[in-house]
Formats: C-alpha cells, structure tokens, sequence
C-alpha cells in the first residue's frame, strides 16, 4: 500500500446502473472505509450516484482528487470488456494506484505493468490467492467461535450485505464479531480475505477453513462469512458448497430476492421453492457440523412499498416457519435477535 | 511430446503398496496405451507388482529402458513430499522425460527447468488447466450425447475405473461411447482432458462443460464421464458438485466401498446410508436436467471371497432398490445393461 490517503474513484463503465454487475461498486460505497470522490461511467456522466459525482471520462474525475482506480464491476467470467484496457491505462498514466477484484489480473499484464511503473503507481489483484493453500486439516472444526454462513437462492442478492449489516449490528450490541471476507467486494470492505472462487478448485475447503481460522484470531467469538453463489446455481455451485462444507458454519442464514423464481441470467434454471432450498442446506451439511438454516433475510429492494415488502416478508416467513426481515430495508436487529436465540 | 517411443518407469516412491495414494499407478498399469517397464519403490525394490519389476532407484530401472519417468502417486493436497526432489533431478539427469499429475508443477520450477533443458527432456503437467477457461454457457444442456457420471460415497474408490470400464465395455459392443477424463490418471490413460480439481473454483463448472462438449466432438454419442471427490467430503465436495453441474449428466453411477462407513482420512466424517446418499444426489440435480443413479458400482476389493462379494452386492441392491454389482470383479456387463435400459 502506498503512503498517501485512500481517495477512490470507481470504474464503473457501463454497469454502474446494474444491480448485479455494479455489486462490487455499491458494497464499496455502502460499506467501504475510504472515501468514493468519484464514479466513471460514460452513459451517465453529470448524473450523482449516492450523492457522489458521475463523470465520463478520467480526466473529469481528476479535480476530485482520486489516488485509487477501483474496478467496480463484477463481469461474468471475471474478464476485462475490451473496452476497458483503455480506462486501466488512463488511470496509471494519470498517477492512480488501480485495484481490481476480476479473475484477470492486472499484475500479470506486461504492458500494465512497465506503464504503473513508468508512473510509479501500485497494481492490486484482491482476487490473487495467497501462496501455500492447501486443503482443510479439520482446523475449522477447532476453531473458537460460533460461525455464521450466508447462503442463497441465487448470486448477488445481497449474501455480503446481510453478513456485513449482522456483524455490525451485533458489534453495535459489543459482541465480540468479526465479518469474514470470502470474495473480492468483501476484500475491499474489510482489508483482509481470500476470494474463494479464485483458488485452485481442490483447495476451495482449504481456503475457506483458513479464512474463519483468521476471523478467530482476530477475536472473532461470532463470525459472520460471507457466502457465494448458490446450491442450485449451474455456474457457481461447487464454490458454493466448498464454502460451506470449508468454513464449518453453526448455523446458516438463507437470503432469497422477494419473488424471484428463476436463477438471472440462465432462463429455464428454476429457483427450488424456498422450504425444500432450506431442507436441501441442511441435508447437505456434513454431519460432523449439522447446521440449520435459522431465518431467511429477503431482498425486498423490487417492492417501492413498505406494505407490500412487509407482506412479501411474512408469506417468506409462513412458508418457511422461520423467522424471516429484510435487515438492509428493516435494520438487521430482529434476524440477529433469531440466530442468536438458535445458536 | 518428444518423438522416441513411450516406456513408462513409474515413480511411486512410498505409495506403490497404498491402494489410495498410489491410485494414479494403477490407474495407469491397468488401463493406459504405454507399457510399464519400471515401478520405483526403494522399500519393495526386488519385488513384482502384476509382472512389473520394482526397483529402489533411477539407476536400477535404466536396464529396462524407460523414456519417461511418470509421478504415480496422488498426495493429499497434491504437493510433492520432500524427498521427492532428488528423484526428479536423477529422472532428469538420466534422460527421461517427466510427467506428473500434482497441483505442484514441476515446469514451472526453475531448477528442474534448467536441468531439462540441460538433459534435452521435457517436463509435463497433466494437471495444468488450459487457457481461456470460463463459466459454462449452457452449451452442456445441448450436447447431442447421452452422458453418465459416476459419483461416489468418498475419495479413491473406483469412479474413474468404473467409468473406464463401462466405456470399454460400450465399445465391444460397437456403441459410439467415449470415456471423459477430468483428473490426472485419466488423462494419463486418455491422453486429453482437464483436471477439473486444479482450475479456477469459479471455472468449474465451466471445464466440466468443455469437456463433454470434447467428448461429443470425439464423436461419441455416449459419454462416461469421471467422477472426482463426493458430495459428502469434507475436503473436496465443491470439485464434486461443480463437476455434476457442469457435466450436465443425464445418469449417474453410484460408487462406493463395500463395507465403508466413514470417508477414509477424515476421522468421525460418516458415509451416509446409501439410500440417503442416492437421494440428495438426486435432490441436488439441477430441475433443468435432471439426473437419477441408475445403478451402484460396488468395490468389493477388500473380500477375498466370490460369495462375500456376491452377498454384499446384493444387500447393496436391496438397500437401494437399484441394479448393483462389481464391475471390476464381475465385470461390466451387468451395470451397461442397466444403465442403457434406463437412459
């Protein structure tokens, strides 16, 4: 890391509008330490975002002052759109450290790199994974602290947000927690982590046992791990269940967007009705560590009406029998108040 | 590949004897195009293994004229134990070409690359990934192939023989049949494929996909393909589901060892029954294409006995209610037959 203050301008080309594409944008500016002066995306510049400046290019970004170029989009594949190899190069040459979360890295681009250090800036891949991993030891079964695992019905339907708003809640309750970072948004909020869906696929478990090893020894007695993907996702599955079988969870918290049936982006993919996507989790968790689904947090962003995402709440809830809010709209005080009661 | 003919010596130092570790050297003895001239194992050196003269060190296989010195072991974690390096370096320095299947790989170690290029042989990785991968497109739902998977109750029980064999067996009977390997000794026996447990997690479904999209390509209608872990390992399950997903399989073989109750290596991680075991595999298929065991491979290989086998086979069946048998013991035939009555 460079001396100089964190003063973020995120690249948000083309997808800063999106709700899942721009995810790694919105976690930044929710729940980010550092200061966002600006977000570039061309089809919307002059516009706020947030409340902070939308520019075109760059150079407009330049009076705000930025040090840090943040890739702010999650893109399917984890590649560059073509276009972009331009935006990285005005960054540097512009004088900004360039941090990125996709699985093509920055730092292993010859021509990126002789222009950073032509420039003298700093090239960050938050999703290289650290030398030496291996698989689990069964470390995670020692490990001193009631763990905690968002799961969910799909990808980017707020399984970051949900463990991040836990663990602060419960932190504001002086609760000894810790969030646990397990991919590239949750690396750049928390300054630590392994981004699980870039490891070698063998040590997926290895990773994630590591991971609420160190939330631990950060003085984690309650760990909130963020969890990835889906069971029922055709893509991502496999990290899914790695993440879940690796970091050993108490207890599992089942995140669903209020009336999705259908995996986006993969048309004819059901989501399962959610009372049988909770008995397929509990099904599936080793016997070793048996855990429950103990609330559903929903995603009612879809629902301008405070009425109707309570009812969407309360059918969510009646179908399941557990206990089930919305803690990004309500406050995530009545779901901990649950997983507390369960653990 | 260099042009001299292929004579394997097997480097199987410390494993030769382990039914588990030493999978890949049997995998390759029984089922690969290469004759094996040599096993190296210092501590039976002087003994046979199925006719093939173990011997304690480099030197003492040279007599038999090997070209290329193959890793024949499968390590935990899938690095090299220490003393392995000084067998590298003397395969090197004797002539031979090198090929391994660890996660380690020996062309990118400096030393070893320089001692090749000294020596004129070349270093192999049959478990590097190729280039270019990425998340699946749904072209596996489009495969003009019926595809078989075999899944298992645990780690080095018979997956990748069963699907050899049923492949074999296909073809006698003049079927368009291809088997499709995603690990090491299968692509040692195949001579392509994909390590589908040494890829980015993110792209694993994504490498099971290519792979039966190849399978189809080499022209066969009908695909077996590997299986690699289990749903219900503690280690390794994400390799597991993301190759189920992946492959799209329109059938699936169970496998499992006569008499195992608990994963080998992981003590207190039980095997569940195996009707639950049939049941959360079909429970976890995705609704687009879903997938029932068909039948279940059984590994009898720990009961000397014929009847012991055939009694445990058969309690096996009426366990599960499915056609079961040894494949390998009994051969083949029984299982296809099943498997073609209900694709």
């Amino acid at each position: 890391m460079s001396a100089r203050p964190r003063r973020l301008l995120i690249l948000g080309e083309g997808f800063s509008h999106d709700a899942h594409y721009g995810k790694t944008m919105r976690g930044i500016i929710r729940y980010g330490p550092d200061p966002v002066v600006a977000i570039l995306d061309s089809a919307r510049a002059g516009e706020t975002h947030d409340g902070i400046p939308v520019v075109g290019t760059v150079e407009e970004a330049l009076p705000f002052e930025p040090t840090v170029a943040v890739v702010g989009v999650a893109t399917q594949g984890g590649r560059f759109p073509p276009a972009w190899r331009a935006l990285l190069k005005r960054s540097i040459s512009s004088g900004l450290d360039v941090e990125s979360g996709l699985h093509e890295f920055i730092s292993d681009d010859p021509e990126l790199i002789a222009l950073a250090r032509e420039h003298g800036v700093e090239l960050r891949d938050l999703r290289r994974p650290p030398e030496g991993l291996s698989v689990p030891s069964g470390a995670n079964l020692e490990v001193d602290a009631k763990i905690v695992l968002t799961v969910g019905s799909d990808c980017a339907i707020g399984k970051k947000t949900v463990a991040v708003e836990l663990d602060l809640e419960a932190r504001r309750r002086g609760l000894e927690s810790v969030f646990v970072p397990t991919g590239q948004t949750g690396i750049a909020i928390a300054g630590w982590g392994i981004a699980v869906d870039a490891v070698v696929a063998d040590f997926l478990a290895g990773a994630a046992e590591q991971l609420v090893v160190e939330g631990a020894a950060r003085g984690g007695k309650l760990l909130f791990v963020e969890g990835q993907g889906s069971l029922v996702h055709p893509l991502y599955s496999g990290v899914t269940l790695g993440l879940m079988h690796g970091s050993a969870p108490h207890a599992l918290v089942l995140c669903h967007r209020a009336g999705s049936t259908e995996i986006e982006g993969c048309p004819g993919h059901p989501i399962p009705p959610l009372k049988d996507l909770v008995a397929l989790h509990e099904r599936i968790a080793l016997p070793r560590r048996p855990a429950k689904v103990v609330c559903l947090a929903l995603n009612t962003a879809d629902l301008p009406d405070d009425d109707d995402a309570r009812a969407a709440i309360e059918v969510t809830s009646s179908e399941t029998g557990l206990p089930a809010d919305d803690p990004v709209r309500f406050g995530p005080a009545y779901l901990l108040d649950a997983i507390l009661a369960r653990l």
